[in-house]
């Protein structure tokens, strides 16, 4: 007989709640009224703890998730006749139903993925493009830091990036939903990471890492975010009740409890792995870096897999799915899933 | 000397905080994991409340915010060459820096309200525009229950709006941001408001009645609702960790607490405006219908008045302002507020 | 018995062919290759003969038709976030299927007209929503010449409004379909009516003044066009062939054709306008200024009148329909269309 | 010292003037006045030819130009949060500056082509998008005939990616700018390359075959075309002077002269291929199928070849560049222009 599943899906890392001091932090924000679209102590406070992360006088916007932040960080940078190269597993290729396609009317140009990265190289093709009305004209390269594969960008290749961006003219954005555990991963500050390598806009994920909800889009050149409010607005992403996601934050961020979060889940994702990789028939296609797990699978046991605990198959024509850990996965978690697993494929 | 603002401000319903039950059920839905996306029990759960209330199979959508639920509703309603009929204060014309415009590509043709409401007469010019190819294609009416003037559409009201929509091969779409304050100004059930009455799709709004986010898209014609969630994905509407926003939805209608909290808001409004109306200067517009009450003002005072409380001007050719009431306004914060008015008018 | 109705219709300056000028310059451009998309000698030349006639070193484009050219234009100055104010009569607003509002994103603000024309006044509601990141930022103010009421701007008009745009941040854009009609009932040049009066960028419309197809974008601060030609492109109006536009335009300017064509177009107007007063049942609105006569009708009898020679409705609410009159209308024209509507009205 | 570079540019089939046939088409169209917009005997005539042609009763929309035609016709085809699956070299991609994205605000899906084809295999990794929300869901499947890479499908080929499509609830769309040079090549007629087969939407292009302007959206599935008079018009490709545009299709359908000018530009291609593959350092990159050459040149020589006879790079990464032949071309044209090739590359 099949254990019970795992409380704790290995589906996604928005399958768990929320960190215990965010829900404090949400019930100590209700304290009395205050005035609504951030002007409020709370947004005041957390914009300025970000600063302080970023070493800059950034521009920090409160959105309420992951697509509307992609949305309205790209939207700034961008006019209707430029496109953003990106690769073809990009969060905002694959899995935003096309939303800032649609809502910047811009081009996204995907190219050819590296484990989940964007090569330098891979730009080349288009440059040619820039200055020529019949094309689209490149204006933003877009990374994820975690990339859609489990991959970190090292500091180096984001400036490298970055250098290569601002030779051409092109803006470099980061779509940071899991930037905390990069982070980790390379033992970077996030200064490091953002500011010092060039980057110009990044959306700093804090969902994943144990909110309810909530992202910021960080303008690292603040001179490009003029009319981001109007965009935020536009786009639906402006949180009435700012304080509410402002006070997430900055929970997440006092006493590094979002660095400690995002430790964790990537250790449950090394256990994972390495318990993972015993497991007759499965592979683990790489070490994890933070807390992806990618591994290939017996395909014709998928729907066996997923009935009895959920998760995302990523790529079936390479047989591969994904196993993502969180701030709140256990141990138990771990042994409990794996046992399963092994179990049924032994089955 | 001025006696201190009120603490609660009277410039938006959205500066109050949250219910307390609201931020209970945040705390008792933090319990564990849960599938993302909505496919969770507590979203289950609040979908079945909604349907019982509207006592038809509706679908049921969360969504992050206003203007989001705005432009979910609408986007599935609508292609790009067909219009929305609305009054010219409609919070989707001047409130959502053109949110709906800019996603539907769709024109919203804003024609004369009549104290915020529209009538079916006003309709009539765009009647002949359908079937012409040079004319955007009349498709949706839109109307606000509660308006942005305060007034609130009786159910006949409604339900003349609906016939004649219906007549003329339009659907009739309702921002329910205030509709709580609707059905006990109306002494209506949500029934019989919008499914007796006849409306296609609404927008069901809790923030403003106590919640610390979340708005509900209903399609009252499930057909409509087809490629919904397709819509409410690309508009960054999918709330991550939806139970949180379900959560909070059932703690205001369990024990009907939405509709105590919207009738203590309209009470509170009916105080300001008895209170208000004893000014010298200021002049009450109409009664309050629901938990808005307009006022004219000596607009020369507006700034000192602004400075010492926020409020909103509304018209200012009409030296006209809007002063909110919400769940958390007490009697004491009217009493403050309306001193203090006295006192720098007088002054 | 009722009379063949006149071979040219009255129901737009559109179903008039070509001049024979213009045909012409269409054989004699077929004079072997020539580079695509404006890299042509007749691209070159036209567009230095507007320059000339502007008095300025204009950017010019050449789209395919007027709705695309409103869309350029329009495009070329608006952010998704900002909107065009513009009277409820505007092409833009009616008569281009919500073109303009779906390609830009932005919201367009219709505002009551004046007898067709936009006033300063009406611009006042809409100033205080600058800088408010809840409202659409006014930044366009279109106005139609002629208007689609048939009326005309004085210079004076059109230099009063230029001002009252400059100094509140916002630029002033002409559809210029009808220009050379408004010149010829002015007695103004256009460096009179466009450059001297301050417009930001107008259509130099010349379709409708008897080309088989073509309309100019002129940016009469070329600053605003650094990015006019991807905008072209992308909106489907680059013309392949461009020296078949561009020497149509040329036989037009050659000679002052146009204004021969367009003083002809208004004193047939004049002649229909005298000849209807005269019917009974027919009410001339005003003494045309252009090459638009409107007319109020005894309603009950429209579809007799358009079926023997068709016309459009111009204002059903008030009995009113609108009869054009082009560069091909001759004196047998309006005499047999006066004398067929009389019988029909008479019987 | 170089010859004179040859009149005819082998940069663009655009670069040729019109077909005699279509100039005296257009002198005799501009006969009197026609009803605007499509209601006039020309259009009605080369509406049923065309549906002659396919065999089917189609619906035929005339518009200015080609990327105008791609845009309604893939508007016509799909909702914003659909998608388009295409090659990576398809027009739409590239060649558009963005056009069908921006007016659709749907997702265009590059894929790897195969000498400029869509092979079925490509969209395997998208059908299992299909029913995700998170997905931008595939609709249409876009190709072109003859394709960017001077390649042509064979009807087989197309009657597969049809079948492929409608097993999958995708439509087929073909980019038939030179559609005309495809039927020459593989000997087909229109009614097998795109009715038998199973397309269900095409650009009938005829610009490039020699008129002045003009492209048709043929729907061969009518029930798709129910709005499609809103979407071109609201896509500023409504010809206002319809006749002029049907008069030209005429002119070129009539005595099979569309067959004749495709033949010659397909043999003036076979011809230039012939004497290219001659000269030291070019390589053809495959014999031509159309009226595409690809070749292989000194990369480091192309400034000079380009300043002496325009032309445009097609890949550079690859060493490529492409020279288009026209029903224009002469003999003469491709005896200079390889002339001069061959002396600059020996110089």
């Amino acid at each position: 007989m099949l254990p019970a599943a795992p409380a704790c899906s290995f589906a996604s890392d928005n399958a768990a709640g929320a960190s215990p001091e965010v829900i404090a932090a949400l019930v100590a924000a209700n304290d009395g009224p205050a005035l609504a679209y951030g002007d409020d102590p709370w947004t005041r406070r957390a914009i300025d703890q970000v600063r302080d992360l970023v070493g800059a006088p950034a521009d920090v916007l409160f959105c309420w998730g992951g697509t509307g932040a992609n949305i309205v960080g790209l939207a700034t940078m961008l006019a209707p006749w430029q496109s953003v190269l990106t690769v073809d597993s990009a969060h905002i290729v694959v899995d935003e139903c096309g939303g800032p396609a649609r809502f910047t009317g811009s081009t996204i140009t995907p190219v050819a993925n590296d484990e989940g990265k964007l090569r330098p190289a891979a730009l080349e093709p288009f440059l040619h493009w820039q200055g020529v009305e019949h094309h689209p004209q490149p204006r933003v390269v877009s990374i994820s830091q975690v990339t859609e594969m489990g991959t970190v960008y090292s500091t180096d290749e984001i400036a490298e990036l970055a250098e290569v961006c601002h030779r051409h003219d092109l803006l470099l954005h980061v779509d940071g939903a899991r930037i905390a555990n990069a982070l980790v991963a390379t033992g970077s500050t996030l200064a490091e990471m953002v500011t010092a390598t060039g980057v110009d806009v990044f959306t700093f994920g804090f969902t994943k890492n144990g909110a309810v909800f909530g992202e910021a889009v960080v303008h690292l050149r603040p001179e490009l975010a003029d009319h981001a409010r109007y965009v935020r607005k536009q786009a639906g992403q402006l949180v009435s009740k700012s304080r509410f996601a402002a006070a997430q934050l900055s929970a997440l961020l006092d006493g590094d409890r979002w660095l400690a979060n995002a430790a964790h889940a990537n250790a449950m994702a090394q256990l994972l792995a390495a318990e993972a990789a015993t497991i007759p028939g499965v592979e683990v296609v790489r070490p994890p870096q933070a807390n992806a797990v990618l591994v290939r699978l017996p395909w014709d046991r998928l729907d066996d897999l997923q009935a009895w605990s959920f998760f995302w198959p990523w790529d079936p024509a390479d047989s591969m799915a994904r196993w993502m850990t969180s701030f709140a996965t256990t141990p138990d978690d771990v042994a409990t899933f794996t046992a399963g697993v092994r179990q049924i494929l032994a089955g």
